[in-house]
């Protein structure tokens, strides 16, 4: 069992380190949120009054922040000095490869190991232990980082070196956006046509046109019970967290010159959509911006 | 078993009622081409100098012609008339619902029955008897034709009534081309940075941005062996096909003022690769066009 | 002077038709709504109860009407065969060109002249006389209304033989879409980098960003006084009239394959727009659906 | 008249400081390029073995760089802070207005000012002495650099504070490349339905469609003698510089997170066409990609 500083407890962070402690793990949290800390204490966990104080003598140090600026901010040249040689940082934050792969680079230098390790699966996921993580980083790291990884989520998949865990990441979110708005531009089509969105979405998930969102994600209103779709949007993956993934797909684009013609779409439609005051709907109600009878 | 009229014994056609033949069905076909008859009288069919003496004794008309107008001038008032009263049609060209449904309807108003039934699977699918059929017309009639379609194909769905079977099949296409394009893009974009496509196209199949041309098509040369990608995008689906889909798509679109952003973006790349000389090219090498590079 | 029938009174067609009145000519008007009807004779026109009754004694028929649907419901065979022989008649309908051409080849072979002269100007012009006209059709009948369409509209334009008119307009308004989008698209950029709307606008409009909508039409609130822009977006020119030419373009691109990748985005943007609520509101609105902070 | 360094003696640089010369100034450039410098001196000016020994002792330093990362790495600490105090620094390159932003605050905070003036008019313009200058900085800054920058250009702009005269330049040139394409589009759509491309050309410059495409840079073949069209897409403004351009603005579009979607799909159709081969082509060339039988 290993001493674990877990930074960031929040809606995922939160329920991640938890997990974490279940499986028998010493976790020491931090949070600026009282409550946040309050909740891993409830379950057995520790917190600590600072970021360092947590991480210096811990063995594995796992961070969940908002954005790259942040974690640039926490992993500064004077706290990694500060850790224990030899320490695994984890960081699941998703943000830019760039950042990813800058902070990794002076961890190094510094005589630290650090992987990134974005996750999907939400915040249900992230209670369930049954999220996804898409690991950058060397392969010794990556094997080390394993079966801490296996206390929080069920697939974990390498992508590659430092970075990679976050390009693949933006990659599967920018194809994900993708195929939503697809299907649902596909069902609208269809039912204005007079068509069934049920017999539609299932003659599509049958042929060609199959994919993750007709399979389990259903944007049409009724056609699939247990999606956010037939709960007026709630719950899910916010509009205004796919729109951030695909800035992030944008800006990977950006630096590489990368044509994404229906990527940069995308964003914009998701975008408008946010500033429309629909920031926190799950992403499948993108189908409503394009057809708002439904 | 029963007498079958093809008319259009092309690519698509004379496999088809090849098919029929084996399945013990008694097949006169009707196609301007010369080789075209041949192949299907040697296969133990019988062919006819013009559509109407094909058609006139049939209990069964099938079609399979490039475009909404040559169905439209097959099926003529004067055409319909000669028929035997409670003949079958089963229209299998992909056409434009409009036409589909006006022609339906003048055909019930001199006693026949018409379906849509447009179909996918290719050309390798024709002459397997593996086709997927997409059927639009009344439930009595459908049943009647199913029996006929599993002749020539395996899996059979009703979309609604007339023209359903048409509008079924673009949909289906558009996401198609929507999702192609879509996972070109996010490849493309890992690829740049570093990763390796098969690695990143197996995470993504994993993940939420799953989806038909990650499973069985991916676009990048090597990843799948027996996908277009890996013989230089010749076979499969051609870019030209694909185009006329997705201008059938955009016409539906615009006949019912349904926004399809990334159906009409589709449209426009893939009219653009065909323009520039890739139009018998499988679709897949779309991810040429973003990326010449590949 | 001469006898004019002039079918449609609404907005647009009941201030030409006075216009046309007001330069001596005899105009005899129809409109199936009565208090169009009675402006007409207020200033100084005559009506009547059916368009054929207006029509079959007039030199020249001028219509103004919603739809190319509309259009080919008047000028049936039956119609055209009661006008006088060598009647000119001039479509001013916004309509799709394969209609315009159509009737105009069926009204020749009865004898009559049929020329499509769409308009631009909106109804300030079309009370100011000020209408622009684009016309379609041989040259010696575009000779031959010039001086009926100088009464109406300031400049008159030949685009070509029949149906050019109605192409001409809707590439330019397409053209027209296309910039205002950008437009606002470049203001709201540079506003969100803290410049001024008036300040940028006025360096792009002398630069190479120069357009129509920069010069007259500034879609940022304040900028110019006289644009709908500084009174909410109301007269002016509406969202829905625009995109109902932007789907007529769609139409056009899609009839001769040609591509418009940004043609069709501005499609999707005005719909999106128009099915939100903003029907009615002037186009340059748009700037507000890509920044609700307007 | 001033002691002026010069650094970046390329294709704009050096006509660029060849025509201070002219006016009487005293100039001292610096180019790693021998060929660069030698024009320089035929002319009369001088140059110096390294960009310090050229500023150290100059009232005005202007650079001509490339990209960002070439301007941040000549504005060092070290370099500014062995200016004479009081130095005024124009920066003429395209770049990012962070960039921009953040060296103007270090040169400030030295005791040097620094405003940065972007150009355009390409090449002829820099020999012509006809270039447009947008500059960003203090007013003061502004007024000072004005008189310097009229030896060089004919309309000088203050679109506002640091870093306002490269966003203001980025969002005109994004305008343009979007009226450019949409440009393109409306007269292959007219020349595909049978209009003449002059006439409708000319049609659109009078009519709302108007803009700097149509009225001085027409991208149609023959209509325009002296417009790049004209002569097989060669001069004028390559495509690769259009899309260096827009990839800044979709990177300034991603800090302000604003919705740019017709910025964003020019981005990448200008960027499918120079990766197709043709980066150093004229940008009207643009018209080729979405036509090829131009």
């Amino acid at each position: 069992m290993s001493n674990i500083a877990f930074i960031g407890l929040g809606n995922m962070g939160g329920p991640m380190a938890i997990n974490l402690v279940k499986k028998g793990h010493h976790v020491i949290g931090f949070d600026l949120s009282h409550s946040a800390s309050e909740a891993l204490i409830a379950a057995g966990g520790q917190t600590s009054d600072s970021a360092i104080t947590a991480a210096k003598d811990a063995d594995v140090v796992i961070s969940m922040l908002p954005s790259g600026k942040h974690v640039a901010e926490l992993y500064s040249e004077e706290f990694i000095s500060q850790l224990k040689p030899d320490t695994l940082i984890i960081d699941s934050s998703t943000i830019d490869a760039v950042t990813a792969r800058s902070v990794a680079q002076m961890a190094a230098s510094k005589g630290c190991k650090m992987i990134d390790a974005p996750v999907s699966g939400g915040t249900a996921g992230a209670q369930a232990g049954t999220l996804t993580f898409i690991v950058g980083g060397p392969t010794k790291d990556y094997e080390k980082a394993r079966p801490i990884l296996k206390c929080m989520g069920q697939n974990i998949f390498h992508a590659g070196d430092s970075g990679a865990g976050q390009v693949a990441k933006i990659c599967n979110n920018m194809l994900l956006a993708i195929h939503m708005i697809g299907t649902s531009e596909a069902i609208n089509l269809g039912v204005r046509h007079g068509l069934e969105p049920k017999i539609l979405s299932e003659i599509m998930q049958k042929s060609s046109g199959r994919n993750w969102s007709l399979e389990v994600y259903n944007p049409y209103p009724g056609v699939m019970e247990n999606a956010p779709s037939s709960r007026a949007y709630s719950g899910g993956f916010a509009v205004d967290l796919m729109t951030k993934d695909l800035g992030l797909a944008a800006e990977a684009g950006l630096e590489t010159r990368t044509s994404t013609p229906l990527g940069n779409a995308a964003l914009n439609l998701y975008r408008i959509w946010s500033e429309a005051g629909n920031g926190t709907s799950d992403f499948s109600s993108i189908i409503q911006f394009l057809n708002k009878h439904q």
